[in-house]
């Protein structure tokens, strides 16, 4: 190693799902929404004062802010966003977990976890899964430098009840704990209305899934107004304009369509019902999914050849090498036709 | 203090220039270009194909990463991107500084290093500049953690000679030198030609200025291929999708058109020259710029006074109030007509 790379902070990057950029594949494998965001806020793209693309934004982005603020009746104060939902907790984990004792989330989860924690040199650990994927309280309970629980949890597509996640609070008031509703839109309950209640709980979301705005990288998070000083203070102190111009006026414009988000929401849920069955039909095992996924199992295939099978026939799904779960694939769930075509398919290969 | 604000990484967060949001003002104070950007970037702009706007742009950025290797004449590998220079800026000390020796820039100049290195707890020391406000390079060789040259500096707006630069690498075989040439397009040496000389420089330019797309958060460093890949191992580590779509495409789209690019330049720079004699024959001291902006102290009133003074009549310059500087103003080189307005409005109140 030369003399000048001893001091590089050395990193195993995250490898997020393939993004391939041709036409005509099924894209499944990472979360999309398959259905276009809001006219609103497409209108909202296109009408963006393109002669200011030379002037800084807002660093404050307070018309998203405040959009948000109003949408999910909070206080001012009480939002901050990031470039999406992985800016937010990246800059989260950066601000709260300072402690020498270790964080805690769970062994299966999302996999950029460990990774900010090991970039940061945050100390760790991870409670298991119970033998039905399942988070149990319980094991939250011991002496620790902060929690983070998705809720849904990925890649299992489980959510867990509110109360649960509540028993942990109450058993860590001395630390931060983060919940992840990147999927809550989907399912799941979420602990919004018990945010009043905990100064130390944060609440992170994103556009990129129930939105349908994966592209333009919008990510909140929601806490108490001292939690959500410190964050901002930190975030300030990296970049004083993380989101763009037109990024500030969509991600408002896009709350304003109530019933566009909700026919999206329900048709999504209606065709990951449909998906789950015709797989439980073909011999998959499909766990009880919250999210706009599926995380299923065959009983005789491995993991890792459908997913190469599949790949083959131009149908990207997601699947994770970890001892547990690398059986599994994680489906996204598209539209009717996609997953029309993803069964027949799968037919074609079972 | 609340015991779960014990570990929370407390900061003084940067206060950047105010982005008064109304019009009618005449906004210089930060550094944005005042001509429109290319006409084929706001195109890349209108065409993006929205209805992708729901899927995740391309990780590696490779359209506009690859137009940035290919305009500046480097190979494949040895340029990455990130959201503003300040996003890339800051990445870059998570990466390079990691050492228990402290990292060296000086004592006035882009006043964010600090707050990086406060904010990751990185070590500094900040030789001062000379009596004339240069750098100089005997400064930058004692033990050391990494080094940071703005060059030209901000706010003093004067350059460095290059082998000025190579002085301070050449004794600094073991640390990574960055070198910030956010301005370097209005003047100054650039350190390009010497990126294939030491695998240890790093150079950090921005869309900011000279291309007038602030507002589109476009940042990039250049170096070696080690260099840059250590740093793109990190940046994946925080954030896989930094650069939304569009910005990806404006980016790439904004190199294509030298012409209007160069003309753009000489009205600034005709201007600059211009507005600094004008301010000369008013009573200020004006530095020999070789940015877009101009850093000046009348000899009879304060910085502090004219800052405030100027601000009522709608004028917005950059006042900053440390020892050396509080009485210097740091003027954005805007419009003819703006700077016409500037020496007028000058006129009145002295």
């Amino acid at each position: 190693m030369k003399k000048w790379e001893e001091n590089i902070r050395q990193v195993t990057p995250y490898v997020p799902g393939e993004q391939p950029q041709e036409e005509n594949i099924i894209k499944l494998n990472t979360n999309e929404n398959p259905y276009p965001p809001t006219r609103k806020a497409v209108e909202a793209y296109l009408t963006t004062d393109f002669t200011k693309l030379g002037l800084y934004p807002d660093p404050t982005a307070s018309e998203l802010v405040g959009a948000l603020e109003k949408y999910y009746g909070l206080e001012e104060g009480q939002v901050t966003v990031g470039a999406g939902s992985d800016d937010v907790l990246s800059l989260s984990f950066l601000t709260f977990f300072n402690s020498d004792k270790p964080i805690l989330f769970p062994d299966v989860t999302y996999s950029f976890y460990p990774v900010w924690a090991e970039v940061y040199r945050i100390p760790y650990e991870c409670p298991p899964l119970d033998k039905d994927f399942r988070i149990r309280p319980e094991d939250y309970k011991k002496e620790n430098g902060g929690i983070v629980i998705a809720n849904p949890n990925a890649p299992t597509s489980l959510g867990m009840a509110s109360s649960e996640i509540e028993e942990i609070l109450q058993a860590n008031p001395d630390v931060i704990v983060i919940v992840d509703e990147a999927y809550v839109d989907f399912g799941g309950e979420s602990m919004l209305p018990l945010l009043s209640r905990y100064e130390n709980l944060l609440i992170v979301r994103t556009y990129s899934k129930s939105r349908s705005l994966a592209g333009m990288r919008i990510g909140f998070a929601m806490g108490s107004k001292e939690l959500i000083q410190a964050l901002r203070n930190v975030q300030a102190s990296i970049n004083s304009y993380p989101l763009t111009r037109e990024t500030i006026r969509v991600g408002s414009a896009a709350l304003e369509d109530e019933e566009m988000f909700q026919k999206n929401l329900k048709r999504v849920l209606h065709t990951r019902e449909w998906a789950k069955k015709e797989l439980e039909q073909r011999g998959f095992l499909v766990l009880d999914s919250q999210t706009n996924f599926l995380f299923a199992r065959h009983e005789r295939v491995s993991g890792q050849r459908l997913f190469e099978k599949l790949r083959d026939r131009g149908i990207y799904v997601r699947h994770f090498n970890g001892e547990r779960i690398r059986e599994y694939l994680r489906i996204t769930v598209g539209t009717k036709e996609q997953m029309e075509r993803l069964v027949s398919t799968l037919d074609e290969l079972l």
